[in-house]
């Protein structure tokens, strides 16, 4: 039997899960000193609980889990060959297909032992049956930051300051934090007089980047939208100002709140400041979620085209479907495939992340090895990681291994060292070896 | 609608997750410091990569996943209605079970990465459709260290102190780790006559624990063993010490491999010492895991009746189910969730586990929120968890969320403050209260 995984599933060897853990460590880090704590939700959800919530096109991209022991034995009859209304009879549990879905949930459900306003940071695999390619996984982790329980756009603030500081202590350069707000769009397209086409419209929106105005323009007008309100869209999204942009919708109390809101994170931001990132208002954000209501925002990098790297808004009705009303929340997701495919690409990685054993201790026999084992346990107790090669294979094997591995120092204990106590210590990257104490070595290690 | 897990599944509140990370961060702590490296399988397997490796019991309870798109396309007819024949065409992908067998086929299928003899641990989620009860979930972690690539029986005094150094850390009193080997098993089944019935004898000796040895004396009469065979049986399982094995297995060339084997590890183990745990050998220790060949290991606590809290052994033929031959591997699992339930039970977290947040600057206001910002961020860039309440309600309000979440240090910056340059402090654990510079502040946290 040829052994592989299955479609868009990986495996993780200690060099690449090196690598991972750095950026999980930078990413939990950040949350823990902005005040995030963690929480886990498990992999299976009920399916009652994930259908219905990422649209059509994202319910058939959920796994669904057969039920266990005799899932035929409640059917009436197995006729039925509509396999979508099979699935819920054969299946009532699914695996995680975002972190917000669960984590509406969890709040709802674990309202009593909170403390609100909530801020929690979570870091777990979700899962999606995606047609696989570069950079997109079936199984894949996300890494979200939220606030809820309050309005205050102070919470969109420290967000704002939580992408600047992981990516600059991540060393990616050149961040553009987008941001724009719901509200806003709303206006505008209420100045259209299309206000039933608003989910139409923020899904175009999202695709400007891709396809520019004039296709968008084409779309419109095929769907019968008249001149004056294409004008106004096009008119919008030239706007760079917030002065402008009031100017626009005056009229517009929801425009107004939109603008008000911008200004105040806009002002905030400006009193601390950023570290390597910029804000920018961009008026064609637009985030095709559906359960934003108010900030939103999106991160890319100048320096390569990926798309983005993270995005997050406001919401403030998403608990309300599982049965806790008025609980406005907002939060940030970092696109952890992303951001190290970048880090990969860019040679953001420090040099030895993998070189986490200290020191190996050459195995020139039995005699001599049980000598080592107590140097070895000593090491260790001062926390220098530590091991024995197991077997007295011929030393260039030996050797092999300590390089291969990037251990830092080799130990060699024979006959001699035996005899006076000590130890000969070869240093692996400058090459050189001495003779010495266990003390010394101790010494030189840490 | 009402929120809920499905069964057996759970959700971890900031509370519990800090309790959980001390945990896992001293187990990851202790596998770096032993040399073991990281890594990831993913949670989806091929069900051809799991089936029949856990015996038909063990298969029933093996989550399968439903093929995604048409799983009814490539069916001849839905008039078939054994389900475990249905299971197969409707279910090619499965949860994770263990992480013995999905390390076996990574070891397999990486070997051209790996450098041999590879040290891994990996500390994951499992899942099984088992009944729950306490302590047994449906998706729990298993945390594993294991030897691949090499029969030194160093790696099994390794594993050892890798248990004692654990159980040692997380305080965890009367720690026993038990051993034995295949080998004796083998021999003593040998020297009864009755080779056929190995399987069934480590059945029998896996419960003698809790039923006593009378019982399996009936079992072994009610299967025809004959009374010469059974006083062997119960001879050996009244031997304390090697010395007497090896004279009732003098002429067993298995079982003198066996108890050598033993005996090279318990003169190791007596040259480097244990911090806390005992090593005992037990002539009744079977584990009934198919797999293992040589040494067998399991840990209990004699403080607690809540069975094994870690368990492994010697696999010789592992990988080979993968197409990888001749590669003997041992390895150890830690019984993550009773672990901790012991954990819980005698109170072995440490206080303030969960406080770990820093500073609360209580708002006032805008104006005197925009005054903390900055000072906020320099905090945290000094590694200081700290944090702005979102919002200017009440101060009763914003000094029980400061309570409840335990942080250290409440900050009140008004009026007065501002005009100053300066901030009052309460320190939460004490109760009083000071004016300082933000230097102070910083100094008096760190």
């Amino acid at each position: 039997m040829k052994p592989s995984n299955p479609k868009g599933m990986r495996d993780f060897t200690p060099a690449l899960m090196c690598k991972r853990n750095y950026v999980f460590g930078i990413l939990s880090d950040a949350f823990q000193n902005f005040g995030y704590m963690p929480i886990e939700t498990p992999a299976i959800e009920n399916l009652s609980t994930l259908s219905n919530k990422y649209g059509d096109d994202g319910d058939k991209l959920i796994f669904k889990i057969l039920n266990s022991g005799n899932f035929l034995a409640n059917l009436d009859s197995l006729s039925n060959t509509d396999y979508l209304k099979l699935t819920n009879k054969i299946s009532n549990k699914a695996l995680r297909y975002d972190l917000t879905v669960p984590f509406a949930r969890f709040v709802s459900q674990n309202r009593n032992e909170i403390v609100f306003p909530f801020k929690r940071y979570q870091m777990q695999n979700v899962w999606r049956a995606d047609r696989p390619q570069k950079g997109r996984y079936r199984e894949f982790y996300q890494c979200d930051a939220d606030v809820v329980g309050t309005d205050s756009l102070f919470c969109e603030v420290e967000l704002i300051q939580l992408y600047d500081r992981v990516f600059t202590d991540l060393k990616i350069p050149s961040i553009i934090i987008y941001i724009n707000n719901r509200k806003i769009l709303s206006a505008i397209i209420e100045l259209m007089g299309v206000e039933e086409m608003f989910d139409e419209i923020v899904i175009l929106l999202d695709k400007i980047d891709k396809v520019g105005f004039e296709v968008i323009r084409e779309k419109l007008i095929e769907r019968k939208i008249n001149s004056d309100a294409i004008n106004i869209l096009e008119k919008y999204l030239s706007i760079v100002s917030l002065k402008d942009l009031r100017y626009l919708l005056k009229d517009s109390k929801i425009g107004i709140e939109g603008i008000d809101e911008l200004q105040f994170i806009f002002n905030s931001i400006q009193i601390t400041g950023l570290d390597s990132s910029k804000l920018l208002f961009n008026p064609a954000l637009a985030r095709g979620i559906d359960y934003y209501t108010g900030s939103i925002l999106e991160v890319v990098t100048d320096k390569i085209q990926i798309g983005s790297l993270g995005g997050g808004g406001r919401y403030d009705n998403l608990t309300s479907i599982f049965g806790l009303q008025n609980i406005s929340g907002v939060g940030v997701s970092f696109g952890f495939e992303r951001i190290f495919i970048v880090m990969q690409e860019l040679n953001l990685f420090p040099a030895d992340l993998e070189k986490n054993i200290d020191v190996l201790f050459i195995n020139f026999g039995n005699k001599e090895a049980n000598y080592c084992l107590p140097i070895i346990k000593k090491l260790r107790s001062k926390n220098i990681s530590s091991e024995l090669y197991p077997s007295s294979v011929k030393l260039k094997k030996q050797m092999a291994y300590a390089n291969n591995k990037g251990i830092k120092y080799v130990v060699l204990a024979g006959e001699e060292e035996i005899l006076s106590k000590s130890l000969t210590v070869k240093d692996m990257k400058k090459g050189d070896q001495n003779k010495m104490s266990v003390e010394d070595l101790i010494s030189l290690v840490l």
